[in-house]
């Protein structure tokens, strides 16, 4: 299987720590693609006309798009119920918890381009704080829920380290360790982990 | 069970019509809720820390996030594998076609806020192109899926609908119709489901 990758994106993190901790690492390839807004690349649009990364190529060349459907793929593939619950409750819980730190992610990467990308003078100072404000409102959600920073790995808790790596990445003096000592103590836990520590985005 | 509601989101559009598909609308109460970037929903935010439409609020208070989750939550309990496949090769290309549907929504809504929220003086063109790229080239490419258009209802028909609905309520002139004929006679004969027809977005 093939993976298409950069080592600063955070989706493609969530899925390499999870191949990680699933054993599946050594059958996946790594592709590095690097697309960016306002930078065509026309041949990658026609494996993902939504340029997302990542996604993963299977051997028979079917392609499986988005971050959590991989993770789900793989979770299959290990066996199941591994990183995300078989079901009931815990299932639906996790499901949220993933799909919130995802919208967090979403909007930290509209607060980058934003503030990087976009050319200077063109820069919406409401745009930004209003997504930088999801993704710290929802640091507060998980702050307080001990359920997830203690509980059993999840595809939420390795979301929500990447979403703690990213901020180190690209926000660095955004303060989250000192307004919410709670995740920096899951996220210097999680560090234990060689899957979490590899994955370290590069510096910035 | 409540499910946060906006007529003219095309996320909360999905479930309503998973919702009457599955025999579960009478079940459902729509609370109308108003998010935009830029203007603080501090009621919703507690709900929804990343501020996005729509989530369902269980009897028992439990809240479920993403539309997707939402129909995955309602297809198990309306017995399950009816909108979504239950296993094999039809689920995961389902699951990376629903992906790719959400990804052309993300990428009109952004094209939406860039042309008529954000101040006229701070917008850059190179950013809207960029998405209504994405969005043009998935209809391309769903255009060519005979195996979509012509198969079963599926949440990723339902949301290639949306997708549809979509575009003719915030950008009438794109022309989709007369360059994907193909997508026109899908959108024509969805429309003879009533589900597909009474959440139709109001006049723009």
């Amino acid at each position: 299987m093939k993976l298409t990758f950069s080592p600063a994106s955070p989706f493609a993190r969530k899925v390499r720590i999870a191949a990680i901790e699933l054993g599946l690492i050594d059958r996946i390839e790594f592709t590095p693609v690097t697309v960016a807004p306002g930078t065509p690349n026309d041949e990658y649009s026609k494996i993902n006309p939504v340029k997302k990364l990542p996604v993963l190529i299977l051997d028979n060349g079917e392609v499986i798009a988005d971050s959590y459907v991989i993770v789900e793929y793989l979770d299959e593939l290990a066996g199941g119920g591994k990183l995300i619950p078989a079901s009931g409750t815990a299932k639906w819980r996790m499901k949220t918890d993933h799909s919130l730190l995802q919208g967090m992610l979403d909007s930290m990467l509209l607060c980058r381009y934003e503030n990087m990308t976009r050319p200077e003078n063109l820069r919406w100072k409401t745009w930004s704080d209003d997504h930088w404000s999801r993704a710290w409102n929802g640091m507060a959600r998980f702050s307080a829920r001990e359920d997830v920073l203690s509980g059993p790995l999840t595809v939420a808790q390795i979301a929500l380290v990447c979403v703690l790596g990213y901020a180190d990445f690209r926000f660095a003096d955004c303060g989250w360790r000192k307004t919410y000592p709670k995740l920096d103590a899951f996220h210097q836990k999680m560090l234990e982990r060689s899957s979490v520590k590899i994955s370290l985005p590069p510096p910035a």
